[in-house]
């Protein structure tokens, strides 16, 4: 079932590395389908140079395995939540270096330059850490439910600002379809990388002047958008 | 028209992401027919892997496309203002991390090297904030009147400095042809690299003498050039 | 004699540099072959174009060569003390260069984030530069020696924790077989790359905390594990 | 002439860009032929990807062209005064990016670990601006004296510390042959990155102690040097 999903996961999963956002098998990619309410994700910790389209694992949004022989992903149940709550299409999660920095350091990732604002509508929020008693419970799917708070109580749109960092942890990313979500993952890195340097350079630099946010941001995906083909 | 522009404007995008200049599709090269007074530039948005030469998009220097059924790069209208002030036949935009970086930490970058004064004579200008008036004005074609504001009020030579930085967006780069101009590109980004770094290990560093400046710029550029074969 | 741990050796070894881990020939693996208690090294300084399988150098415990028309990697002697005191099945030695840098600043490299906790339970040591009299001893010998006072001393499970950092020089990694020990590099290198910048951007940034610390540990390596498909 | 010699130093040249040490043309790399006390080096500004070995120009030490129908490496007559003063086969010059920041910031390079010591036996030393009647007077020459003063004036052995860096400019390196040569600028390269690090990172880090670097040292390089296969 879901072939052509699993087809579209499997590639995306071999582009983390490629984009040198992995190194092994650290992270994992998934994609919803909507009809079916089914979404697809990597295996747990297959080796990237035998794993097959294949070994994608089809799961429900109660967290369970509907196909497959091998374990999904343990960030399964992350991903889950997040469907469940968000409308979007796919999941990316990596420990890529730079957002990992801004993760270890508790940070949110202001907006600094048009390179975020093309992308991100804002700060990418930083998610604190889980409590001894969310760990003990279900450390990954109250993950899920920890980003999705985080969006709540700071009333950000997760279309609009379609990431998180997780404290002393890693990234999570979205899109509305899996080449999407990992575009957005490689965008994350990016600033992530030049925000941490422009600080470095001079601590003084400013946030993002709201109009050119504004304009950035809605030249590209706004209702009057002109960036691209259509 | 313009075909053999249309093929270097072409490989030169593409030199864009194997030099590690870009990622997907974040710049664009164009190239001036002085003959004609059009311009040649990048369409917006088109995936690099499919893009063809016959995909470039002809303009004139109003901003109007003259040739082409693709949209043309959306930072058009800052090239057309670059090419009606400079003497310069081709034109880079990048969002390059290194010199992103001194965009948006809103500063100049000075010459600490002989790297830097091989290429630039003198400090790579960054240019101001655009505000809110011109950004709803026409956002794209002041950028490039800000640009040429920005070398007349501090009195550059846009031929000895070939490149500046928008403050908080990324740099433009040019030359005579689009083998220079992305060459100056990279040039900014090594450069804009190594400055950083200097100031790090060494906040007490120097600029480099003027009398240095002098000899590495005119030995490669001077009158009495003696660097290369010609 | 254990053609087919040579073998694996020496690819182990190939794989350094491919991953960006050493230049040239400045690092070596071993093996340990429990029944024979005999290890194999690659040869010292052999250029990795034109080394075979073949010229791997089979050693045993007191660091006398048993098989091997080369020479062994110098640092063998420390090779020899590790298997004595520690289970373990391979190590590695590089210069690579993040977590030489840790060992040149002389540091413990904190837990600062998961991807350290999926990985090592806890900091990873600094153990102290050698004395006079130890190095004109026998430098390699004591080096080993060195190691494994900082684990006795320090009480840490080298199991637990795969890996140190010698001050002043580099580090040493080990695992159950080739291809872990070699992991596990990638890994200290990885976590000493991601503190230092963590470090950088906030100096304030905290130690994971223990109970974040203890479920990455266990989930892949505890009694319990559900990472992975075993 | 010197045929093989020129394939050498060809190929010698064709690895600065492969080993990251250099972009575009900016490096050049020459040897020395003891017995016509001749030196073969890299043409200026020639392209790497239509550059031939037979392109290579035979120079004498009076920095005169003997052979060759292309103009040599504008740094031409540094080299010479080199092969005059100091016992060595072979020169490189590049830009590479570390050692540049170093020679930006004006700072010899410590031994702060092994790494260095496997190769330089002390401080990389940093030598002086030229002045303004130097430059007049022949700027390539001069800035060969300049380094050959540097190691007079400190006492430094320039076989046991293979290599400078200009202020403002960037390194020269130099060996037995281009191989090592090239290695030499390597080395610089990796430790002038590293002991930048290591600064950042930790402030107080330490020099290595003496008796680290001359064991190091003295292993690799010294009458009873047991390193490598002879």
């Amino acid at each position: 079932m879901l072939e052509s999903l699993k087809e579209e996961v499997f590639n995306a999963n071999l582009e983390l590395p490629k984009r040198g956002l992995i190194k092994y098998t650290w992270g994992n990619v998934s994609a919803f389908d909507k009809e079916s309410q089914l979404f697809v994700i990597k295996p747990s910790g297959v080796n990237y140079r035998t794993m097959k389209a294949d070994d994608m694992v089809v799961c429900n949004l109660n967290g369970e395995v509907i196909e497959g022989s091998l374990k999904p992903s343990s960030d399964m149940p992350t991903h889950a939540e997040l469907y469940k709550s968000f409308d979007i299409g796919s999941i990316v999660h990596t420990h890529s270096p730079w957002a990992t920095v801004w993760a270890q350091a508790g940070l949110d990732v202001p907006a600094m330059g048009t390179t975020h604002a093309d992308t991100f509508y804002g700060s990418v929020p930083c998610a604190r850490y889980l409590t001894e008693q969310e760990i003990e419970q279900n450390y990954e799917k109250e993950t899920g439910k920890i980003i999705i708070e985080t969006f709540e109580e700071r009333n950000i749109d997760p279309i609009e600002v379609p990431g998180v960092l997780l404290k002393g942890h890693a990234p999570f990313t979205w899109g509305e379809n899996p080449e999407e979500a990992v575009m957005h993952t490689v965008v994350l890195e990016e600033i992530c990388k030049m925000n941490f340097y422009t600080r470095q350079l001079n601590p003084l630099s400013e946030i993002l002047p709201d109009r050119i946010l504004d304009k950035h941001y809605q030249r590209k995906h706004g209702l009057n958008a002109y960036y691209g083909q259509n």
